[in-house]
Protein backbone atom coordinates (compact mmCIF):
# COMPACT_ATOMS: atom_id res chain seq x y z
CA UNK A 1 0.00 0.00 0.00
CA UNK A 2 3.33 2.37 -0.26
CA UNK A 3 2.14 5.54 -2.81
CA UNK A 4 4.55 6.40 -6.09
CA UNK A 5 6.44 9.23 -5.16
CA UNK A 6 7.04 11.80 -8.29
CA UNK A 7 9.65 14.64 -7.34
CA UNK A 8 9.99 18.30 -8.90
CA UNK A 9 12.15 17.36 -11.37
CA UNK A 10 14.24 20.56 -13.12
CA UNK A 11 16.76 20.60 -15.70
CA UNK A 12 20.58 21.00 -14.62
CA UNK A 13 21.11 24.41 -15.38
CA UNK A 14 17.91 25.96 -13.39
CA UNK A 15 18.85 23.31 -10.07
CA UNK A 16 22.63 25.38 -10.28
CA UNK A 17 20.37 28.64 -10.07
CA UNK A 18 17.66 27.69 -7.43
CA UNK A 19 20.81 26.28 -5.76
CA UNK A 20 22.47 29.22 -5.94
CA UNK A 21 19.38 31.86 -5.22
CA UNK A 22 18.60 29.19 -2.01
CA UNK A 23 22.25 29.98 -0.59
CA UNK A 24 22.69 33.73 -1.49
CA UNK A 25 18.87 33.57 0.01
CA UNK A 26 20.15 31.80 3.73
CA UNK A 27 23.51 33.63 3.65
CA UNK A 28 21.44 36.97 4.47
CA UNK A 29 20.04 35.57 7.09
CA UNK A 30 21.01 37.14 10.73
CA UNK A 31 19.48 36.68 14.06
CA UNK A 32 17.91 39.91 14.31
CA UNK A 33 17.17 41.60 17.73
CA UNK A 34 15.29 44.87 16.65
CA UNK A 35 11.71 44.31 15.30
CA UNK A 36 8.83 46.56 14.04
CA UNK A 37 5.68 46.80 15.22
CA UNK A 38 4.26 46.82 11.71
CA UNK A 39 1.32 43.78 11.45
CA UNK A 40 1.70 40.32 9.17
CA UNK A 41 -1.31 38.65 7.75
CA UNK A 42 -1.99 35.57 9.68
CA UNK A 43 -1.91 34.14 6.51
CA UNK A 44 2.02 34.54 5.68
CA UNK A 45 2.84 33.19 9.16
CA UNK A 46 0.36 30.17 8.99
CA UNK A 47 2.28 28.87 5.06
CA UNK A 48 5.32 28.83 7.15
CA UNK A 49 4.45 27.25 9.80
CA UNK A 50 2.45 24.78 7.76
CA UNK A 51 5.86 24.06 5.84
CA UNK A 52 7.69 23.37 9.42
CA UNK A 53 4.41 21.40 9.90
CA UNK A 54 5.47 19.04 6.92
CA UNK A 55 9.15 17.81 7.88
CA UNK A 56 10.42 14.59 8.72
CA UNK A 57 10.32 13.04 12.00
CA UNK A 58 11.47 10.09 14.18
CA UNK A 59 8.92 7.17 13.44
CA UNK A 60 6.44 9.75 12.26
CA UNK A 61 6.10 11.07 15.49
CA UNK A 62 5.35 14.70 14.76
CA UNK A 63 6.37 16.19 18.29
CA UNK A 64 5.93 19.64 17.80
CA UNK A 65 3.69 22.12 18.96
CA UNK A 66 3.67 25.73 17.83
CA UNK A 67 2.14 28.11 20.05
CA UNK A 68 1.68 31.44 18.21
CA UNK A 69 1.16 34.20 20.21
CA UNK A 70 0.09 37.97 19.06
CA UNK A 71 -1.99 38.80 21.25
CA UNK A 72 -0.72 42.09 23.23
CA UNK A 73 -1.24 41.01 26.96
CA UNK A 74 -0.19 37.50 26.34
CA UNK A 75 3.32 38.95 25.14
CA UNK A 76 3.54 41.11 27.70
CA UNK A 77 3.64 38.20 30.31
CA UNK A 78 5.84 36.73 28.11
CA UNK A 79 8.28 39.28 28.19
CA UNK A 80 8.17 39.50 31.79
CA UNK A 81 9.00 35.69 32.70
CA UNK A 82 11.76 36.27 30.37
CA UNK A 83 13.25 38.88 31.84
CA UNK A 84 13.14 37.55 35.39
CA UNK A 85 14.67 34.45 34.15
CA UNK A 86 16.97 36.00 31.64
CA UNK A 87 18.51 38.51 34.48
CA UNK A 88 19.27 35.86 36.96
CA UNK A 89 20.52 33.48 33.54
CA UNK A 90 22.88 36.80 32.70
CA UNK A 91 23.72 37.33 36.51
CA UNK A 92 24.57 34.37 37.89
CA UNK A 93 23.77 31.14 35.97
CA UNK A 94 25.54 31.87 32.82
CA UNK A 95 28.89 32.21 34.26
CA UNK A 96 32.04 34.26 33.07
CA UNK A 97 33.39 32.53 30.47
CA UNK A 98 29.35 32.09 28.40
CA UNK A 99 28.87 35.94 28.88
CA UNK A 100 31.67 37.09 27.88
CA UNK A 101 31.55 35.24 24.62
CA UNK A 102 27.71 36.61 24.62
CA UNK A 103 29.40 40.17 24.84
CA UNK A 104 30.05 40.53 21.03
CA UNK A 105 26.34 40.36 20.87
CA UNK A 106 25.26 43.16 22.83
CA UNK A 107 22.39 40.85 24.49
CA UNK A 108 21.02 41.62 28.07
CA UNK A 109 18.01 40.42 29.86
CA UNK A 110 16.23 43.04 28.35
CA UNK A 111 13.64 41.88 25.65
CA UNK A 112 11.44 44.95 24.41
CA UNK A 113 11.49 42.84 21.06
CA UNK A 114 9.20 40.22 22.46
CA UNK A 115 6.67 42.83 22.90
CA UNK A 116 7.38 44.84 19.30
CA UNK A 117 7.10 41.71 17.35
CA UNK A 118 3.77 41.21 15.95
CA UNK A 119 3.73 37.38 17.11
CA UNK A 120 6.09 35.56 19.07
CA UNK A 121 6.12 31.77 18.77
CA UNK A 122 6.79 29.69 21.64
CA UNK A 123 7.91 25.98 20.11
CA UNK A 124 7.02 23.05 21.97
CA UNK A 125 8.56 19.42 22.02
CA UNK A 126 6.84 16.56 23.31
CA UNK A 127 8.61 14.11 25.13
CA UNK A 128 6.04 11.56 24.70
CA UNK A 129 2.39 11.17 23.09
CA UNK A 130 -0.84 10.60 24.53
CA UNK A 131 -3.14 8.12 22.79
CA UNK A 132 -7.13 8.70 23.56
CA UNK A 133 -6.80 6.14 26.18
CA UNK A 134 -4.43 8.28 28.11
CA UNK A 135 -1.37 5.94 27.53
CA UNK A 136 1.90 6.89 26.87
CA UNK A 137 3.94 6.40 22.92
CA UNK A 138 7.31 6.80 23.07
CA UNK A 139 8.57 9.06 20.58
CA UNK A 140 12.46 8.91 19.19
CA UNK A 141 15.06 11.78 18.18
CA UNK A 142 12.25 14.65 19.43
CA UNK A 143 15.15 16.93 19.88
CA UNK A 144 16.50 16.50 16.25
CA UNK A 145 12.55 16.29 14.86
CA UNK A 146 11.64 19.75 16.52
CA UNK A 147 14.98 21.33 15.66
CA UNK A 148 14.75 20.07 11.78
CA UNK A 149 11.28 21.56 11.71
CA UNK A 150 12.61 24.87 13.02
CA UNK A 151 15.20 25.18 10.32
CA UNK A 152 12.55 24.56 7.67
CA UNK A 153 10.79 27.59 9.28
CA UNK A 154 13.82 29.68 8.87
CA UNK A 155 14.05 29.05 5.85
CA UNK A 156 10.36 29.87 5.64
CA UNK A 157 11.19 33.67 7.20
CA UNK A 158 13.58 34.32 5.27
CA UNK A 159 12.22 33.45 1.97
CA UNK A 160 9.60 36.10 2.86
CA UNK A 161 11.59 38.64 3.91
CA UNK A 162 10.59 38.80 8.29
CA UNK A 163 13.25 37.67 10.87
CA UNK A 164 13.45 36.21 13.73
CA UNK A 165 15.79 35.68 17.08
CA UNK A 166 16.47 32.35 17.57
CA UNK A 167 16.35 31.68 21.15
CA UNK A 168 16.52 28.99 24.14
CA UNK A 169 14.65 30.33 26.56
CA UNK A 170 17.04 29.18 29.83
CA UNK A 171 14.76 27.95 32.90
CA UNK A 172 11.86 29.98 31.65
CA UNK A 173 10.40 26.92 30.18
CA UNK A 174 7.89 26.04 32.88
CA UNK A 175 6.96 29.50 33.36
CA UNK A 176 6.08 29.76 29.79
CA UNK A 177 4.20 26.23 29.87
CA UNK A 178 1.84 27.44 32.58
CA UNK A 179 0.92 30.80 31.21
CA UNK A 180 0.04 28.65 27.68
CA UNK A 181 -1.36 26.05 29.43
CA UNK A 182 0.33 23.09 28.09
CA UNK A 183 0.67 19.15 29.00
CA UNK A 184 3.02 17.64 31.02
CA UNK A 185 4.67 16.02 27.81
CA UNK A 186 5.68 19.30 26.57
CA UNK A 187 8.69 21.10 27.12
CA UNK A 188 9.50 25.09 25.86
CA UNK A 189 12.60 24.55 23.38
CA UNK A 190 12.78 27.85 21.58
CA UNK A 191 11.16 31.06 21.93
CA UNK A 192 11.16 32.95 18.16
CA UNK A 193 9.76 36.48 18.31
CA UNK A 194 8.88 37.54 14.12
CA UNK A 195 8.20 40.38 12.39
CA UNK A 196 9.75 43.11 10.04
CA UNK A 197 13.72 43.70 11.05
CA UNK A 198 13.23 47.38 12.56
CA UNK A 199 14.55 50.26 9.65
CA UNK A 200 17.91 50.79 11.91
CA UNK A 201 18.50 47.03 12.72
CA UNK A 202 21.72 46.31 13.66
CA UNK A 203 23.67 42.87 14.30
CA UNK A 204 27.28 42.08 15.28
CA UNK A 205 29.95 41.50 12.68
CA UNK A 206 30.51 37.52 13.45
CA UNK A 207 32.86 35.08 12.56
CA UNK A 208 32.09 32.76 10.50
CA UNK A 209 33.89 29.04 10.31
CA UNK A 210 35.59 27.95 6.58
CA UNK A 211 34.14 26.02 4.40
CA UNK A 212 37.09 23.81 5.20
CA UNK A 213 36.48 23.84 8.56
CA UNK A 214 32.77 23.10 8.44
CA UNK A 215 32.67 21.01 4.85
CA UNK A 216 35.01 17.54 4.09
CA UNK A 217 34.54 15.87 0.35
CA UNK A 218 35.65 12.11 0.50
CA UNK B 1 30.78 48.01 15.87
CA UNK B 2 27.59 46.31 15.06
CA UNK B 3 26.27 46.60 11.56
CA UNK B 4 23.32 47.23 9.99
CA UNK B 5 21.19 44.90 8.92
CA UNK B 6 19.01 45.26 5.37
CA UNK B 7 16.34 42.50 5.06
CA UNK B 8 14.82 42.05 1.80
CA UNK B 9 11.52 43.70 2.41
CA UNK B 10 9.02 42.55 -0.15
CA UNK B 11 5.34 44.11 -0.96
CA UNK B 12 2.48 41.94 0.83
CA UNK B 13 1.14 40.49 -1.65
CA UNK B 14 4.38 39.08 -2.72
CA UNK B 15 4.85 37.69 0.82
CA UNK B 16 1.72 35.84 0.81
CA UNK B 17 2.39 34.32 -2.81
CA UNK B 18 6.29 33.33 -1.74
CA UNK B 19 4.67 31.64 1.48
CA UNK B 20 2.19 29.73 -0.43
CA UNK B 21 5.11 28.49 -3.01
CA UNK B 22 7.33 27.86 -0.24
CA UNK B 23 4.61 26.00 2.04
CA UNK B 24 3.64 23.97 -1.11
CA UNK B 25 7.15 22.85 -1.80
CA UNK B 26 7.88 21.57 1.51
CA UNK B 27 4.53 20.01 1.85
CA UNK B 28 5.73 17.58 -0.96
CA UNK B 29 8.88 16.54 0.78
CA UNK B 30 8.75 13.10 1.55
CA UNK B 31 11.43 10.62 3.12
CA UNK B 32 12.74 9.01 0.39
CA UNK B 33 13.93 5.63 0.56
CA UNK B 34 14.40 4.69 -3.50
CA UNK B 35 17.30 6.71 -5.30
CA UNK B 36 19.10 6.43 -8.69
CA UNK B 37 22.90 6.71 -9.34
CA UNK B 38 22.32 9.76 -11.91
CA UNK B 39 24.90 12.09 -11.18
CA UNK B 40 24.79 15.28 -9.70
CA UNK B 41 26.88 18.38 -10.01
CA UNK B 42 29.21 18.99 -7.42
CA UNK B 43 28.34 22.84 -6.94
CA UNK B 44 24.66 22.29 -6.11
CA UNK B 45 25.17 20.09 -2.97
CA UNK B 46 27.94 22.80 -2.29
CA UNK B 47 25.20 25.91 -2.76
CA UNK B 48 22.74 23.84 -0.25
CA UNK B 49 25.32 22.97 1.97
CA UNK B 50 26.74 26.53 2.83
CA UNK B 51 23.10 27.56 3.27
CA UNK B 52 22.99 25.30 6.01
CA UNK B 53 26.57 25.83 7.08
CA UNK B 54 25.03 29.63 7.54
CA UNK B 55 22.68 28.31 10.46
CA UNK B 56 22.25 30.28 13.34
CA UNK B 57 23.63 28.05 16.16
CA UNK B 58 24.04 29.10 20.40
CA UNK B 59 26.37 31.54 20.54
CA UNK B 60 27.73 31.55 17.20
CA UNK B 61 29.50 28.40 17.72
CA UNK B 62 28.20 26.57 14.02
CA UNK B 63 29.33 23.27 15.85
CA UNK B 64 28.45 21.05 12.91
CA UNK B 65 30.38 18.78 10.57
CA UNK B 66 29.67 17.66 7.02
CA UNK B 67 31.64 14.97 5.48
CA UNK B 68 30.24 14.65 1.89
CA UNK B 69 30.96 10.95 0.68
CA UNK B 70 30.66 10.57 -2.92
CA UNK B 71 33.37 8.20 -3.42
CA UNK B 72 32.09 4.62 -4.61
CA UNK B 73 34.80 2.37 -1.98
CA UNK B 74 33.65 4.82 1.04
CA UNK B 75 30.42 4.52 0.57
CA UNK B 76 30.45 0.54 0.39
CA UNK B 77 32.05 0.77 4.04
CA UNK B 78 29.60 2.98 5.16
CA UNK B 79 26.64 0.98 4.01
CA UNK B 80 28.39 -2.39 5.66
CA UNK B 81 28.53 -0.53 8.95
CA UNK B 82 25.43 0.51 8.87
CA UNK B 83 23.59 -2.34 7.69
CA UNK B 84 25.52 -4.77 10.37
CA UNK B 85 24.36 -2.33 12.77
CA UNK B 86 20.64 -1.83 11.71
CA UNK B 87 20.45 -5.36 11.39
CA UNK B 88 21.39 -5.76 15.35
CA UNK B 89 18.99 -3.08 15.82
CA UNK B 90 16.09 -4.09 14.13
CA UNK B 91 16.30 -7.96 15.57
CA UNK B 92 17.15 -6.61 19.05
CA UNK B 93 17.89 -3.03 20.06
CA UNK B 94 14.64 -1.00 19.37
CA UNK B 95 12.09 -3.94 21.07
CA UNK B 96 9.12 -4.92 19.51
CA UNK B 97 6.84 -1.64 19.90
CA UNK B 98 9.40 0.26 17.82
CA UNK B 99 9.97 -2.10 15.03
CA UNK B 100 6.43 -2.30 14.96
CA UNK B 101 5.49 1.41 14.87
CA UNK B 102 8.19 0.97 12.08
CA UNK B 103 6.26 -1.52 9.98
CA UNK B 104 4.55 0.82 7.68
CA UNK B 105 7.72 2.39 6.31
CA UNK B 106 8.60 -0.89 5.07
CA UNK B 107 12.38 -0.12 6.40
CA UNK B 108 14.40 -2.93 7.35
CA UNK B 109 18.68 -3.66 8.06
CA UNK B 110 19.06 -3.34 4.21
CA UNK B 111 20.45 -0.22 2.70
CA UNK B 112 21.12 -0.24 -1.09
CA UNK B 113 20.74 3.25 -1.39
CA UNK B 114 23.62 4.43 0.36
CA UNK B 115 25.53 2.77 -2.68
CA UNK B 116 22.95 4.33 -5.23
CA UNK B 117 22.79 7.82 -3.98
CA UNK B 118 25.59 10.16 -5.26
CA UNK B 119 26.49 11.57 -2.52
CA UNK B 120 26.01 10.29 1.50
CA UNK B 121 26.54 13.50 3.95
CA UNK B 122 27.69 12.37 7.43
CA UNK B 123 26.02 15.04 9.89
CA UNK B 124 28.63 15.40 12.92
CA UNK B 125 28.31 17.54 15.85
CA UNK B 126 30.79 19.10 17.66
CA UNK B 127 30.35 18.60 21.77
CA UNK B 128 32.83 21.10 22.67
CA UNK B 129 35.16 23.27 20.55
CA UNK B 130 39.17 23.36 20.50
CA UNK B 131 41.26 26.60 20.49
CA UNK B 132 44.76 26.05 18.61
CA UNK B 133 46.55 25.68 21.70
CA UNK B 134 44.71 22.61 22.16
CA UNK B 135 42.18 23.78 25.05
CA UNK B 136 38.43 23.44 25.35
CA UNK B 137 35.99 25.34 24.08
CA UNK B 138 32.12 24.94 25.61
CA UNK B 139 29.69 24.98 23.01
CA UNK B 140 25.73 25.60 24.45
CA UNK B 141 23.10 23.73 21.88
CA UNK B 142 24.31 21.97 20.09
CA UNK B 143 21.98 19.57 18.78
CA UNK B 144 19.27 22.29 18.07
CA UNK B 145 22.13 24.02 16.35
CA UNK B 146 22.95 21.24 13.88
CA UNK B 147 19.40 19.78 13.44
CA UNK B 148 18.17 23.39 12.67
CA UNK B 149 21.20 23.79 10.15
CA UNK B 150 19.63 20.21 8.44
CA UNK B 151 16.36 21.56 8.71
CA UNK B 152 18.25 24.61 6.03
CA UNK B 153 19.65 21.72 4.41
CA UNK B 154 16.25 19.56 3.59
CA UNK B 155 14.95 22.70 2.11
CA UNK B 156 17.56 23.57 0.12
CA UNK B 157 17.37 19.94 -1.16
CA UNK B 158 13.93 19.97 -1.80
CA UNK B 159 13.87 23.62 -3.66
CA UNK B 160 16.33 21.57 -6.38
CA UNK B 161 14.42 18.70 -6.81
CA UNK B 162 16.83 16.01 -4.84
CA UNK B 163 15.63 13.53 -2.54
CA UNK B 164 17.14 12.67 1.16
CA UNK B 165 16.36 9.90 3.62
CA UNK B 166 16.81 11.19 6.95
CA UNK B 167 18.30 8.67 9.05
CA UNK B 168 19.73 8.44 12.61
CA UNK B 169 22.41 5.47 12.10
CA UNK B 170 21.72 4.10 15.66
CA UNK B 171 24.78 2.77 17.59
CA UNK B 172 27.02 3.05 13.79
CA UNK B 173 28.31 6.66 15.07
CA UNK B 174 31.70 5.25 16.58
CA UNK B 175 32.35 2.30 13.12
CA UNK B 176 31.73 5.87 11.06
CA UNK B 177 33.78 8.35 13.16
CA UNK B 178 36.71 6.07 12.68
CA UNK B 179 36.39 5.51 9.43
CA UNK B 180 36.00 8.95 8.27
CA UNK B 181 38.88 9.28 10.88
CA UNK B 182 36.55 12.38 13.06
CA UNK B 183 38.67 13.83 15.82
CA UNK B 184 37.00 13.19 19.58
CA UNK B 185 34.98 16.10 20.27
CA UNK B 186 32.19 14.89 17.52
CA UNK B 187 29.84 12.56 17.11
CA UNK B 188 28.07 11.52 14.23
CA UNK B 189 24.30 13.04 14.91
CA UNK B 190 22.70 11.53 10.98
CA UNK B 191 23.22 10.38 8.00
CA UNK B 192 21.46 12.07 4.12
CA UNK B 193 21.77 10.16 1.42
CA UNK B 194 21.17 12.30 -1.37
CA UNK B 195 20.21 11.77 -5.21
CA UNK B 196 17.26 12.14 -7.45
CA UNK B 197 14.79 9.91 -6.54
CA UNK B 198 13.78 6.68 -8.13
CA UNK B 199 11.47 6.65 -11.34
CA UNK B 200 9.53 3.91 -9.25
CA UNK B 201 10.00 5.36 -5.78
CA UNK B 202 7.43 4.83 -3.68
CA UNK B 203 6.83 5.93 0.11
CA UNK B 204 4.43 4.88 2.50
CA UNK B 205 1.14 6.94 2.79
CA UNK B 206 1.86 8.56 6.51
CA UNK B 207 -0.74 10.42 8.70
CA UNK B 208 0.14 13.97 9.53
CA UNK B 209 -1.46 15.22 12.28
CA UNK B 210 -4.13 18.02 12.16
CA UNK B 211 -3.48 21.68 12.02
CA UNK B 212 -5.12 22.08 15.36
CA UNK B 213 -3.15 19.78 16.84
CA UNK B 214 0.27 21.14 15.71
CA UNK B 215 -0.43 24.70 15.45
CA UNK B 216 -1.86 26.71 18.27
CA UNK B 217 -3.38 30.86 18.34
CA UNK B 218 -3.17 32.46 21.28
C1 LIG C 1 15.50 12.47 13.59
C2 LIG C 1 14.96 11.55 12.52
C3 LIG C 1 15.39 10.24 12.48
C4 LIG C 1 14.92 9.38 11.48
N1 LIG C 1 15.42 8.11 11.42
C5 LIG C 1 15.07 7.30 10.38
C6 LIG C 1 15.70 6.05 10.20
O1 LIG C 1 16.60 5.69 10.97
N2 LIG C 1 15.30 5.28 9.14
C7 LIG C 1 14.35 5.69 8.25
O2 LIG C 1 14.05 4.98 7.29
N3 LIG C 1 13.73 6.90 8.40
C8 LIG C 1 14.09 7.72 9.43
N4 LIG C 1 13.51 8.96 9.56
C9 LIG C 1 12.47 9.39 8.62
C10 LIG C 1 11.07 9.30 9.26
O3 LIG C 1 10.65 7.97 9.36
C11 LIG C 1 10.08 10.13 8.43
O4 LIG C 1 10.47 11.48 8.45
C12 LIG C 1 8.67 10.03 8.94
O5 LIG C 1 8.21 8.72 8.82
C13 LIG C 1 7.73 10.97 8.19
O6 LIG C 1 7.75 10.69 6.82
P1 LIG C 1 8.09 11.80 5.74
O7 LIG C 1 9.46 12.34 6.09
O8 LIG C 1 8.05 11.10 4.43
O9 LIG C 1 7.06 12.88 5.86
C14 LIG C 1 13.97 9.84 10.55
C15 LIG C 1 13.53 11.16 10.61
C16 LIG C 1 14.02 12.02 11.58
C17 LIG C 1 13.58 13.45 11.60
C1 LIG D 1 19.92 26.91 19.68
C2 LIG D 1 20.18 28.38 19.62
C3 LIG D 1 20.04 29.15 20.76
C4 LIG D 1 20.23 30.52 20.73
N1 LIG D 1 20.02 31.25 21.86
C5 LIG D 1 20.07 32.61 21.79
C6 LIG D 1 19.69 33.40 22.92
O1 LIG D 1 19.28 32.85 23.96
N2 LIG D 1 19.77 34.76 22.81
C7 LIG D 1 20.18 35.37 21.65
O2 LIG D 1 20.22 36.60 21.59
N3 LIG D 1 20.56 34.64 20.55
C8 LIG D 1 20.48 33.28 20.61
N4 LIG D 1 20.79 32.54 19.49
C9 LIG D 1 21.28 33.20 18.26
C10 LIG D 1 22.78 33.05 18.09
O3 LIG D 1 23.48 33.87 18.99
C11 LIG D 1 23.17 33.37 16.64
O4 LIG D 1 22.56 32.45 15.79
C12 LIG D 1 24.66 33.32 16.42
O5 LIG D 1 25.30 34.33 17.17
C13 LIG D 1 25.01 33.51 14.94
O6 LIG D 1 24.49 34.73 14.46
P1 LIG D 1 23.52 34.77 13.22
O7 LIG D 1 22.34 33.92 13.52
O8 LIG D 1 23.18 36.23 13.05
O9 LIG D 1 24.26 34.24 12.03
C14 LIG D 1 20.61 31.16 19.51
C15 LIG D 1 20.76 30.38 18.35
C16 LIG D 1 20.53 29.01 18.40
C17 LIG D 1 20.64 28.20 17.14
Amino acid sequence: EHIPYRADVYPQEEMIARSEAFHMMMQKRRTVRFFTDRPIPRTIIENVLYAAGASPSGANSQPWTYVVVSNPATKAEIRDIIEAEERINYERRMGDAWVKELRILKTSWRKPHLETAPYVIVVLRQLYGVRSDGSRKNYYYTDISVAISVGILLAGLQNVGLVTTTTTPLNAGPALRKLLQRPANERVMLLLPVGYAAEDATVPPLRRKSLDEQFLWV
